[in-house]
């Protein structure tokens, strides 16, 4: 999506360790204008998959599920980080390790609002190593809803993540693909694709 | 406003400890047809207050936030929870005390994201004894930015935070306040206003 890279070679910063700093807009201020065109894109690419919910998870993905819902016009759902020790037997339950903080944490999803017949559109703002999307994966599984696809803002394609999610046959429709960064002179290299 | 105190009526769940449960359209599920509704509303009650900016806090707050940012033409800007000892310089600070989770923890919002010459629409989904408020009002008053009022969708008005808030000279604008619950006839009671 050109309008999308062309913001991340304009406001994105590389910083060491392959870190892509786009909280101007994407993941701490956020442009919703930008959020508009992501919905819409995403539209494009999954309209005709009978998609009838969100899936995203707290925080960064929420805004990009909201705004992209109004397209669609389903409902969203956000899986929650799980902060207490509740052993509540109503939630599906997923495990997602966190590199950034170096630690594991459990996401928590309320049974009544993941069913069988759902056809599920999961949304998040980064894919890298996957382990988001695969805590996903383990709370849907749980709840026998399908998944028509993932919609990802940005891709780190020098990152195993989407390679792992595709080889278990889900679609993974990413808007920004890096093959590369370079913090020292900032170059951002984005795959070519359709 | 009478379609979301209609909603809460419909589906809210008053549980033991005025605790009212939403989350089938407003904090784990989200009606986006409805936030639609409510960011209309805010619009319609801070239309006329230059507001260049949203501010709210993760996670829940960050639809809300998103959704009525597209009537307002206005990014948004959501207050982090700081999961590391993390000292740098370069964010705002402030200390929000969850009631639900009984402890402390900070928020910050990036410097370059609050500007002395912005003013500011807060919006939240809840305001009960109005300490996440307070955290976000001590990040503003460090950036020496303006707050041209609140935005709350539910006011729980028996516990303290609504009169606290507006007693520093806020103007809180809350869709829905709530009187009074009753756990044993599920009854809410919702105060008349303008």
């Amino acid at each position: 999506m050109q309008l999308l890279e062309e913001r991340i070679r304009k406001d994105g910063v590389v910083r060491e360790g392959n870190v892509l700093k786009v909280d101007s807009f994407l993941n701490h201020q956020i442009d919703v204008s930008l959020f508009q065109e992501i919905g819409r894109e995403f539209l494009r690419r999954y309209d005709a998959c009978s998609i009838n919910k969100i899936l995203t998870i707290e925080a960064s993905g929420i805004g990009i599920a909201c705004i992209t819902a109004q397209y669609f016009q389903v409902p969203v759902v956000f899986a929650k980080k799980n902060k207490t020790s509740n052993l509540s037997a109503d939630v599906y339950r997923g495990r997602v390790h966190s590199f950034t903080h170096n630690r594991d944490y459990e996401i928590v999803v309320g049974r009544d609002f993941l069913l069988p017949s759902d056809r599920l559109l999961i949304l998040d703002d980064f894919l890298a190593n996957g382990s988001a999307l695969e805590g996903l994966l383990e709370v849907v599984d749980q709840s026998g809803a399908s998944v028509a696809g993932a919609g990802i803002v940005i891709e780190k394609g020098f990152q195993e993540g989407g390679a792992k999610i595709r080889a278990r046959g889900i679609r993974v429709e990413s808007l920004a693909i890096i093959d590369s960064m370079d913090e020292k002179n900032g170059t951002i290299c984005f795959r070519t694709t359709s």
